[in-house]
């Protein structure tokens, strides 16, 4: 099918040609074929007029947190308030073992059969980059296809949160009432960049849950502060993040999250840091493509590759500086080019 | 001076002798003319071999934690037990303003005057990356003219601790017994990379101090697990975090420090982890290395240069994917280089 029906297909076709003109599309877009990458950009291009009415939400957790029961609940709950959802997934696993721990559809078993969800598991091959890239064009084609809440999910070890951090408008950790947990999320990096923190598996223990209520609101008052309690001052136009307790499995919980999302996104919208938000995310998403594409381009070149081994072991040995070997390699990429010249 | 006449000075003059050839070799390390690069390339080659058997300490800690009065004080010890000790920084307000907070050496007016001692501010220009290149090449022109104890400090926020992370056999965090401050340093990814955490200012407030002790303590030993406890467990061939309490200004706590780096220089030689520790550093030096110098490359190209001005406003207005601009641009690059060749 040619870029122009795909987008046709998701645009006007009834739900059955939508969903497979959908799936068409990302299969595309994942493919590292040249031609095919052509295709794919002609139709990213024609989409993006049709993109960026959806609310990208960002999910984070550790394995066992029931993240997978909290989208399932709150997909749903979604659902019956009149949106559509989609679900897509980052794992960092599934590039290494071409298996995926999350994005199985038999997880979200009520959520995956209704026909106002749309999930896809996450593509299982590449460098995290190279994942990423390809859940962000997945998501321009679920918001194309008119999906109002596209949830970005994701568990990892602080840069697959980085990196749907990176595509959606709001990042929410998710978190267990455990001594500790809050500590592991700050090393990662993950606290400082969560909008909202949702305590899940609050019906399990009230007071353990309270008490990790209070100490994580303490953690990002201290971490908003930036050292400077000058800083922390309380500006009623910009969001400061929030705490909330759930019960995903009890059901418990999910209006209260989504009142604190929708206030998040009035807010965003109203103060234009959502504009500005998704403005420095594609700039920066343009910037990691090319140093991602010059790295490849640089360890594929003949002469580097030739240099490369005796570079590397000189330096490991120490019989030739870090810094001297670099320029010894960047001129052997950039001589040929100079040879072919004359 | 000729590379080789510079290295005679460094590796046989006296004191005068040398300590001029060592600055004049870590001026011409830093310039970035063609020529002087050349020579600094050669100088770097034949110095490696005298170089490495220096221990290197990286130092860091937030302003007012008194970085200056220990590493004085510490200086000032180490000369006493008949060790050589070169002072340098990573200052990285001194790359945006041109002058160092760090590195003035009117700041260790002792040691500064110190035949025994060698200080050196701050490269004042550059990246943060090629501020650290200019560092590392000066710590290998301070090894080979003997300096035995080679101190990096650097005060940040989490990038420039991690490039002396990326340079020292050992790194090691000054706190103040406040509450808060580690959790700031946990955010920054500081404490995570720390083997050693000295608290200083113990004797204004002994309590406060027990109680950080406590606190840190605690954070190293929930960091270090990974959030498994079962990697909790003890393993004696391998070091383990510490926490020191000292007060540089009266002068305790310096010898139980130094017995604590020596512990871990012991440990680390019989374990093996130093040499690979440094291996690693130095190619992880080479790659940083080249991806700055291709990034460089591909920002000055005429056909890029030419180009990117309508990609980024395009990005940013959403008209164009920023995979898709990415393709584009790398393509111009490339592009000019083929046409040439036809």
């Amino acid at each position: 099918m040619s870029p122009g029906a795909l987008l046709e297909g998701m645009l006007h076709g009834n739900a059955a040609v939508q969903r497979r003109a959908m799936s068409k599309a990302i299969t595309l877009l994942e493919s590292t074929r040249a031609d095919h990458r052509a295709q794919g950009d002609e139709l990213l291009t024609q989409l993006l007029p049709h993109t960026g009415k959806a609310f990208r939400l960002g999910i984070s957790g550790v394995p066992g947190v029931g993240k997978s029961t909290f989208i399932e609940a709150l997909g749903l709950y979604l659902i019956g308030q009149g949106h559509r959802v989609a679900v897509l997934t980052i794992d960092p696993s599934s590039t290494v073992s071409g298996g995926s721990i999350l994005g199985d559809k038999t997880r979200m078993e009520h959520l995956s059969m209704h026909e106002k969800a749309y999930i896809r598991p996450s593509p299982s091959s590449g460098t995290l980059g190279g994942v990423a890239e390809k859940t962000r064009e997945a998501m321009l084609v679920c918001e194309a296809a008119g999906y109002d809440v596209v949830i970005v999910e994701t568990v990892g070890v602080g840069q697959s949160e980085i990196a749907v951090n990176g595509m959606t408008d709001m990042f929410v950790l998710l978190q267990l009432p455990n001594a500790g947990d809050d500590l592991q999320a700050i090393k990662k990096g993950v606290m400082e960049i969560a909008d909202l923190v949702v305590i899940n598996k609050a019906d399990i223990d009230k007071n353990a849950a309270t008490r990790a209520e209070a100490q994580i609101t303490s953690s990002l008052r201290i971490l908003s502060q930036h050292g400077n309690p000058e800083n922390a001052h309380h500006n009623e136009t910009l969001w400061h993040p929030k705490v909330v307790q759930i019960s995903a499995l009890l059901g418990q919980g999910v209006d209260a999250f989504w009142a604190a999302v929708t206030q998040f996104r009035q807010l965003q919208t109203a103060n234009g840091r959502l504009a500005s938000r998704r403005e420095k995310q594609a700039l920066a998403w343009m910037w990691e493509r090319i140093d991602a594409g010059l790295k490849l381009a640089f360890r594929q070149h003949p002469q580097v590759r030739q240099l490369l081994p005796q570079m590397q072991a000189d330096v490991a040995a120490g019989r030739i500086a870090a810094s001297t070997a670099a320029r010894n390699l960047l001129l052997a990429q950039s001589s040929q080019a100079q040879t072919a010249i004359k």
